[in-house]
């Protein structure tokens, strides 16, 4: 077999990377349990006529075959008649969650607090960080009929919590950017508008293509007068930590005469949302008012998080509330809920240099094997160092101890261990422990010694340090 | 849309099941991190002619198109021509692992140990405890060239050991079966047999068919004459977990004449594996000299590992060693591995009713909220217990203490936290915490207090407890 090559959209890590990646999802979990939130596990396929409800995602869905299947008539896969048979990846965790709770509804307690940690798969064209199969945490509550404002409020708390827990690893600060549908669509129809997600679609391209083909675009493909277009302009100028946001949409509405209950309502939700962030996470909340992808089917809060100094990078976290997550005859289920795409911030991680492994092998310390035959010595050792929780291995083979010093040296590991040399008169010699970076080398009992505690496993660091 | 039913073959759990795999995947990969082995993932698909490449498992193999994908001629999908370009799931984590040391031997340092945790999926029929999607547990070491014969005998001890570490929750004890390639192919080849693997495949049926009708099928399917059949037999009946085993095999070698090296390699190996385990694991390793499963891709030790008192569920961790796990130009990687049926065997400990989770959330306590406009004072006690490591989470609404102890306890969370009251003159009376197990109320301080050690988390114990 030759060397095989990567499949590109396909990321794997070498083992340092991945514990740079392990460290990331245990720091996210730890989070996440701390605020309550149970871990479930759903099946990596759905029925791809649930896939396919959202008309535009159909694109990136890997479709189920197997190899002695029938063959199935691929101009049908979508129609309704065969389509309830096929299988598809999910392509996110919100149509397996949604899927979960109504199977499950009878044994689950609502409002129901889960995070889920997984690979999905999309079968776009790979390209500009965006994977083929990548990880997402989500953590969302749903409530059975009703679902209180104040948890739009904690979940983006969670996540800022979540991704500030990595900070110390070297993870830039985050900024999660807040709007709210409410706002957007109370101030739109306060003009006049109707065409409310015509004019969304166009304000979401205002990063790319800036504020005057924006407004020509707003003219030409939402209907709106030249001052129409100007006031949802102006609307999405606006951003900031503090109430202030507030007062400007005001005196914007009171200016171009706006009066609407759903506009105050958004202001309230909004405001309230930015008032328990700078409380609770100075800094990190900001409303930014031409937030709209999203609010099509988001319909309160939306968010969106990034990384201070890589917003090129885009969003890394991103949700909103949702009035249906899921709805049975009897029941309708709403949600807030947020997504880390994990593996596009570790991946930044690894390729922009910015977090490094300690070492590639949980290993702390190698112990030396002296010959073939007192090998059961030197497992006898590691077996001591283990039952007190440190992570150790036995060389590979009872070559010089230069050789095996560069078995641990290679791997990383900063000990090795020697066991003592049996005397002609039965007596042992002292175990010694060496240190193979500063070259120290101590007596030591494989029943008391411990590794300083940095030493212990290996750990993520910013690459500087 | 109505309520989703199950699919056959993709197990799910609910929140509390998922407690239990969870503990049972925390413990797996602390066991393999104590012995040095670094944890990896690989994607979960691979080219399919890589995945067909042994023609037996083609049946088990989902196919992966993109919905948006030209259609393919579904005749010529195993071809070489068209199946360089598709994509399949992998069905274990053996063939990822082999190419990902291909693709990566230049930034791997060998002997390789690692750990692989993944899911992988058979589209095979659901049936017996047998699932279409389950999880793995995977543990290799490999070499470059060459790999000393010491791990064969570590790698099975690990996995006991693995196992070992779930005896507390109530999994049942282990016996890790194993036999030799060398032993029985010499033993074969002594007795004048050539068609060693027809043998080993009657051989593999005694357990379903008997004896008899395994000496008829080694006479009319293997060509063995009826002498050489009852000396396969009788070598199959032998079994032991001390070195008599070794002793009764060179015994009925010599009553039937047979003399090969290759016999003594494998009864050295088979000896020391034993040896050594009953040693470092008395009990749990045993030489059973029927277990013919995998010694046609196996080269020399082979396990399987079932629970006591629930053989009928099958082996839940197999594997052995293999002489060509991967091969490029320059380079033979031999290895060893065991993989654990991690699926199989939670499904085995849930539906059985061994092992519960003492509570289906992570939170220890429940904050509740006097009103709406004191929400943020319950906050503040909640961030104050999670900087301290105590999972709690703030009640949903200011509903009646009653009500909100019931959200508590539907959860199994086992403390409720009632705020201080403000009082008229702007103080502030103790914070109370009840234990709603017992009743017992007492005041307490969010700055200080602690749960019980056995409360913190949910806790994963024995049904019975």
């Amino acid at each position: 077999m030759a060397r095989p090559t990567p499949l590109s959209g396909f990321p794997e890590w070498l083992p340092d990377g991945r514990i740079v990646e392990q460290h990331v999802l245990d720091t996210l979990r730890r989070v996440f349990e701390l605020h309550g939130f149970a871990g479930i596990e759903t099946r990596a396929v759905e029925p791809l006529d649930q896939l396919l409800r959202k008309g535009e995602t159909s694109k990136e869905v890997y479709v189920l075959r197997r190899l002695q299947e029938e063959p199935q008539d691929d101009a049908a896969a979508g129609s309704a008649a065969k389509g309830d048979k096929q299988l598809g990846l999910h392509f996110d965790l919100t149509v397996p969650f949604a899927r979960y709770v109504l199977e499950n509804a009878g044994h689950l307690a609502f409002p129901f607090k889960r995070y889920q940690i997984q690979k999905v798969w999309r079968g776009e064209r790979p390209q500009d960080g965006r994977f083929r199969e990548f990880t997402q945490a989500d953590v969302d509550v749903v409530g059975a009929g009703e679902l209180p404002y104040h948890y739009e409020v904690e979940l983006p708390l969670v996540m800022a919590e979540a991704l500030g827990a990595l900070r110390d690893i070297g993870v830039p600060e985050v900024r999660v950017l807040v709007n709210n549908r409410r706002v957007a669509e109370g101030f739109y129809r306060g003009l006049g508008i109707d065409a409310v997600d015509d004019v969304l679609r166009q304000i979401d391209k205002l990063d790319k293509v800036g504020p005057e083909k924006v407004a020509a675009l707003l003219e030409s493909e939402a209907g709106t007068t030249p001052e129409q277009a100007q006031a949802c302009l102006a609307l999405a100028g606006i951003s900031g930590s503090d109430s202030g946001v507030v007062d400007r949409v005001r005196a914007l509405a009171a200016e171009h005469g706006v009066e609407s209950e759903l506009l105050e309502t958004g202001l309230g939700e909004l405001g309230a949302l930015i008032e328990a962030a700078s409380v609770r996470a100075p800094g990190v909340v900001v409303a930014d008012l031409k937030i709209a992808r999203g609010l099509d089917y988001y319909t309160g809060s939306v968010y969106e998080t990034v990384l201070v100094g890589h917003e090129q990078l885009g969003s890394i976290c991103s949700g909103g509330r949702y009035d249906t997550l899921a709805s049975d005859g009897a029941n309708t289920y709403p949600g807030v809920g947020l997504s880390i795409g994990v593996s596009r911030l570790v991946s930044r991680l690894l390729s922009a240099g910015l977090v490094r492994a300690t070492r590639s092998v949980p290993s702390a310390v190698v112990v030396a094997v002296t010959s073939e035959e007192t090998r059961d010595a030197s497992d006898a050792v590691a077996h001591a160092l283990r039952a007190r929780g440190v992570p150790v291995e036995v060389a590979p083979a009872a070559a010089k101890f230069g050789k095996q010093i560069r078995y641990a040296d290679r791997r990383g590991i900063p000990f090795v261990w020697f066991p003592g040399r049996v005397e002609d008169d039965g007596t042992r010699s002292p175990d010694q422990v060496k240190d193979i970076r500063s070259g120290e080398q101590v007596d030591a009992d494989a029943a008391t010694w411990e590794p300083p505690a940095e030493d212990r496993f290996p750990r993520v660091v910013p690459a500087e340090g």
